[in-house]
Order: C-alpha cells, then structure tokens, then sequence
C-alpha cells in the first residue's frame, strides 16, 4: 500500500535521528521527555524533528503505557432504528459529555451485521481502547459474551440475562406496569399492547409490567409483538390490533416512536385519541412531544444513563470494582393528553 | 493506574518467553506466523500461551505496518442535532456498510464542544486510524484546518469554502432553486423562507438558490434565519415570518426537520397547508413522511454521500489520488401534499 501511496510516508524516530546524527534511542529520550541528553543533542534533535515533520506516535506511545486514552460506545442496532431512536442519541451524548470531561476520546462503533461483530470484536480484543460501553446488547448477543471474556472495564446499559459485567438501567418492568395502571384507572376495559424487541431485556420487562398491571384482565391476543422499537412497526402492530380486536380503548406502545406509528395508524382508522382509544408510550423522546394529542408516557432519563454508564468504566479504570449488581436511574410518568 | 487496578495486567510477549524458556523474538516469530522456528520451540510457546493468556496486540502489530484497519468519522453537530437530524444517521450507516465490506473499522467521534475538537485533533493525529470522513464542517472549522494538514486519506461530505481535501456534495444551490420554483409556478406570491445553517456551505447555497429562484421577487424580510436545521429552529422560523408578513401563502424551509417545525407553527396560527401557505422541504428524510400533510422536498441521497465519501477514502488508502473537484450526487424533487 505504502509503496503506491502518492502521499509522503509519516516521518519517524529513525528520519529524525539520521536527520540530527545520533541514535534513535536520544531521540525517543528527547521526544518522551527524558533527561540525561546533552544540550548539543537535544538542540540538533529538536531541529530535525522540524524538519522532516515528526509527529510522535502517541498510538506508540500509549502502547508502552498499555493506555490508549479512548473508551468504545458499542450500538448494536440494525441502521434505521440507529438512526430513528432518540434514546441511543441521548445516551450517546451523556457518555461523551463525561468521558470528554475526564480527558478521553469516545469512539462510537455501529454493529449492524453478522460482520461488524466479528470486525468489532477484532477491534476491542487488539487493544485500541481502554474501556467500553455498550448499549441494546441482545439476549445471548455474541458480542456480549466477547465482552465478557476481555478483561476491559465495561459497562452495559441495559441487563441481559445472565450478564456479568457492569451495568446502568431503569426499572422497565414497574415502569410499564405504572403506565399501564394509568390507562386501567380511566376506564379502559380492552386494553393491548404493542410489545418490541423481546429479544431484549426492556421489551421483555415492559411486556412484564403490562401484564402485571392488568392481572386476570390480561389477554394475549390482545398483545401484538413487533421486532423494533421503530414508528413503522408501530404503525404495523395497531393495525393488526385494530384489525383482530376492533373494539380495543387503549394501548400501551412499548416506545414512542411506536406509539407515534400507532397514533398514525388509529388516525388512518378515523379512531379519535384520546376519546375512542387512550394510547400510552415509553421514553419520553423528542417523538413524545411532536405527537398530536401530546403523548403521555413514562421519562426515562437516556442522557443520565450514559453519564451512569461512562462514570462507571471511569471508575473501574481508577481501579475501582465494577458494581455488578447494577446501578438504577429513576424513572417518571407524564401525563400529557393521549391518556 | 496499572498498580491501583484489581484487574490482572494483559499478559505479554515477555511473560510468554519467561514462561517457555525461549527468547522474546522467538515469541514473535511464532506470533507472526513466520518460519526457521524449532518444532519444540513451538510447541512450548504454544503451551504457554495459552498458560500466560497471551492475546497478540492487534495494535502493536499495526503500528509495525503503520495501519490500524480503522476510518473516523468525525460528526461535527451540537448534541441535540446530532441525535435529530435523520441525514448524519444515513451518510453514517452508508459509510459504515462501504467500510465494513472492505473490512475497515468506522470509529465514530462526535464533536461537541470546543474540548472535543482539540482531543480529536489530538486522536487523529496519533496514529489511531488510516483515514477520515468529515460531515458537517462550518466554514473556518478548526477541524478542517487539522484535517488538511495531516497527510491522511480524507473524504468531507460537503465543501466548506477553500477546502482543499476530496468532497462528495449534492447541488444544494440547483435543487433548492428547482422546489423554490415550484412555489413560484403554483402562483404563490409572498414567498419566504427559513433558512438555516449559514454557517455551512449547505446552508449558505440553499439561501442563494432561494434568491436565484425568485429574481426581482426576492424580499429580504421574507426570510429568517435559524442557527441549525431542526425542528424547534422551523417552529420559531415560522412563528418570526408569520408576525412579520403575515400575508405569507409560501414557504421553503431549508431541510425538513426545519419543515416539520414551520408546520406545526402554522398549525397554531390556524393556517391550512397548503391552501393557506404552501410548503416545501429539503432532504427527503423520515420527517417527510410524517408530516400532515406529506412534505414536498428535495429527495437527498444521504446514504449514498456516506458510501461515496467511503469509497473515496479506501480509493486513496489502495494509492489514488484524492479527487480534490468533488463527487456530486444526484438530487430529485419529491411532490406530496404540503405544496
């Protein structure tokens, strides 16, 4: 590759030395900053290192502290819900703002494909960052289990089942079932829900929640399950609700965006909200607020988990113990006018 | 750091070569596959391996063939832009795909604050990546100026004034002229717009094809300018141009995030679109799609720019040239319900 390259080869120590007449090793003394190099020597080093436009390797140099001053933000998402969910944003720019602050560069890695996992795992294994966050990780998800074997200080949001390493996260499961309650309070006498990636700890838990709030007034055909938490399966999952059990009055959306798609879809099906069906979400997302009625939902605070979830890996590369047991960031229900 | 921390220290060529009782090139020879090893040798070093838990650095061996198999891809927005604009998701997922299926790492740095832009700098400059992609550069960014300076493959999406790097773009000036023209042929006659970004050359060309659209017809107190393309900025846009010139039956909105915004503050002042006002976007992203009604727009190829500036970088890594004149990709105008 280097040898087609039309751009001039990085200079380095060894340029620097024949360009000043001395070993290679005085010029790494000078560039790290050592003592014992004569006046003479430090000086023609100096001019050298100008000349032929040394920049220090600071990938070497970490390499010998066995630090690299960059912790990995791991999303695994398919592309449209990276793009489409404000909560990965969210938490996205909360780790930034605090590993920023301490002085490290978060380097965001998109696993969208069988490949990317193998690549990224590649990446985390060979010593490119020092730490690791890691957000809607699946049940038996292979990257998870890479993570656990690595010996990097991590931190997950959210909890797989049987996970091992650190993790931040809400109580989805009393959080739905409260929403729920809500909706079973006003009145509501068919109420469904559109349940999201069961493939994952939150969308097992709000699905947990709902049926701990309705109790024997739970049927399951009355639950539609759809794979992401996106606005285009919202908009699937109502139909199919409204289609199997037209008489439903409310519906808990496992996400925002999925209640955005629902409320689209009860629109198309001239259903008025929130006087023929109540509709609920989870999030409190930018989508929440942009809805028509405004959507009563439950506020999960996605920027504090990812300032949770990086002042863990922090403390963890201050030597701490990671709190396996996990770290629980408070929710709330707001009402708006859609329930 | 290494002395505090509970977790053991990443085992190393040394602890291996103690471990067999041979010497560290030894080791090494055998790491990197190469012959003129002893069978016995090999088979001790084997054993110890993994006795000792030896993982070879990834790191350290690239650094040897100065290569990281990894590409940045440097996002410069504000946090919550970063998070609503629907564009950066889809350059970045296109980028993502181009890079992983030639087996490149895409390491995404988010630039947030002025402390973000020197560490960076700093990152890229240390011999953590092969090559870059910019989105979203202002004019005069402090990044640009680093990026051009360090002799490594680069692709911005966009074309900051002066940029000296390959660029991939959409004619922003053209298209917006071509929808700004449309609200002219459907007889509106007080046409305003909002425009946003003029910090951006995105932002500067779509104001210019507004003026090159309407001539003579150009008023000066028909346009507002917003500082970012999203939805709050298209809310408070409108609500300037609507106190202002109230007798305004037209709007381009300079990206559809900014649309949704004007639409909804049209809404409130009890303007029907498009009889009232008619409106018009740019992008063609998800906000489009979701509006009442449907969003005419500027149709933006935002995962093509992504895969192009990709594939522009791995062009310079296999040896060619930067194609410094510019890639442009295609536009198409979109016409829905709005205008």
């Amino acid at each position: 590759m280097s040898t087609q390259s039309p751009r001039r080869k990085r200079a380095t120590v060894h340029d620097v030395a024949i360009e000043a007449g001395v070993s290679r090793g005085t010029v790494s003394r000078v560039v790290n900053g050592e003592r014992y190099v004569s006046d003479e020597a430090r000086a023609a080093i100096e001019a050298a290192i100008v000349k032929v436009g040394y920049v220090p390797n600071t990938a070497a140099r970490n390499l010998v502290m066995q630090r690299t001053q960059a912790v990995a933000f791991i999303v695994h998402e398919p592309g449209p819900l990276f793009v489409e969910d404000p909560n990965i944003g969210e938490i996205l720019l909360g780790a930034n703002a605090t590993l920023s602050a301490a002085d490290y560069q978060m380097t965001i890695l998109v696993v969208d494909s069988e490949r990317d996992t193998e690549r990224v795992a590649r990446f985390l294994r060979g010593g490119f960052v020092d730490g690791l966050i890691m957000v809607s990780a699946r049940t038996d998800d292979p990257i998870t289990r890479v993570i656990e074997q690595l010996e990097l200080p991590a931190a997950f949001v959210g909890h797989p089942p049987g996970l091992t390493a650190a993790w931040v996260g809400i109580d989805n499961r009393g959080s739905a079932r409260a929403v729920t309650e809500r909706l079973v309070a006003t009145g509501r006498r068919h109420i469904g829900m559109i349940a999201a990636a069961l493939d994952r700890d939150s969308g097992v838990d709000r699905l947990q929640g709902f049926t701990d709030a309705l109790g024997d007034r739970f049927r399951s055909d009355l639950v539609e399950s759809v794979p992401l938490y996106s606005y285009s399966a919202g908009v699937d999952g109502m139909r199919a609700l409204l289609a199997r059990r037209p008489e439903i009055d409310g519906v808990f959306a496992a996400s925002d965006a999925v209640a955005a798609g629902a409320i689209e879809a009860l629109r198309e099906a001239g259903r008025s909200i929130p006087d023929d069906v109540g509709v609920v979400g989870f999030d409190d997302s930018a989508w929440a607020r942009r809805t028509h009625p405004g959507l009563s939902t439950v506020r999960q605070p996605a920027a504090g988990l990812g300032r949770a979830a990086a002042e863990s890996v922090l403390a963890q590369l201050g030597g701490e113990q990671p709190l396996v047991d996990g770290i629980m960031v408070e929710t709330a229900i707001v009402w708006r006018e859609s329930a």
